[in-house]
């Protein structure tokens, strides 16, 4: 088994994640989200796609099974296990400028946004190439209605986790989510370990 | 009043327009979806984004009132008027790969995201920078309960439309949809006018 890593509390981090290779986000705690980006490791400019990726699953939600696809249609990502089964495809990471809009009472930060732009520069990815991530543990329901969505407190338990196959060489952006709304009103660590090819 | 554009069936077009001008499509037979796509004019690389305005607004359907925001939180579009109620901004344009995906037995077409690629190339925007689009009424319903959605046809009959006040100078790209499912299995011309500065 390899090694746990520790993202602590609002931050985030990148790497590289071989294809084949498997990514395991755990919430160790319980109600904390993390937001994931993939980009192809030859060619920064293809990334997950929210767009594509709906798309082609005919759903809002994914779990166990499905496939995130990239902005030119290739999947770059397989979720092959999922102890949750509910993740957020539709909104991109908070930020300074969303902390100022939700939160005008609070301390701004730099959300999920700055921590992966920091996390993402080293790869030579800037700010304006970050497009919706795929939330793990995030929480948003919509009303069928009136197209209403609210972010609620994640489902996830201690332990929790969910687990993505690489089907290409990527370069992986991760954090430990910032904003209030989207972690039950606390911030915790989140989990991740690389696994081998089978 | 200015003068009607045609957009005719299957195809796209890009074009200027400035900070404070009003940008009307129209559905001149009913049933036929627009895609749009809108960049800043003085740096592409500020273009709408479906994670902010949707995060921004709290709800996935848009209506007038409602600001279309860009990937740098700046508001790009205002919906002034809107006759129909019902578009969708979730998905990324048709394409050659979701024609083959979703349609095989039917003659691959480029599609909104090849009409907007050709379209907004004198302008230097790449295919890569093509994000969901803006899909003017797409009708695209969610099940609550499993997240399942539905392309159905749109709700919007001969003469419906929907309006735009731009807040920064912008280029953008529209098309008339070339997916059979988005637009009831006919393929129908898409139609617009630039309006002055009020």
């Amino acid at each position: 088994m390899s090694a746990v890593q520790v993202i602590p509390e609002r931050s985030g981090t990148a790497f590289r994640l071989a294809a084949g290779e498997r990514l395991v986000v755990i919430d160790p705690r319980g109600e904390q989200v993390a937001d994931l980006l993939a980009f192809n490791a030859d060619d920064t400019d293809e990334v997950i796609s929210s767009g594509r990726t709906l798309d082609y699953a005919e759903k809002i939600w994914l779990t166990t099974g499905d496939l995130l696809y990239s902005n030119r249609s290739n999947v770059l990502l397989e979720i092959e296990e999922d102890t949750v089964g509910r993740h957020d495809f539709l909104l991109t990471p908070c930020s300074y400028d969303t902390f100022h809009h939700f939160y005008p009472g609070l301390e701004p930060h730099r959300g999920c946004f700055g921590n992966l732009v920091a996390a993402l520069a080293p790869y030579g990815i800037v700010a304006d190439r970050i497009p919706v991530a795929f939330n793990c543990f995030m929480n948003v329901p919509i009303d069928a209605e009136t197209g209403r969505l609210r972010v609620l407190p994640p489902i996830s338990r201690a332990g929790d986790h969910i687990a993505f196959r690489a089907r290409r060489d990527l370069i992986v952006g991760l954090t430990a989510c910032s904003a209030p709304d989207s972690n039950g009103g606390s911030f915790k660590p989140i989990h991740y370990r690389i696994e081998p090819a089978a």
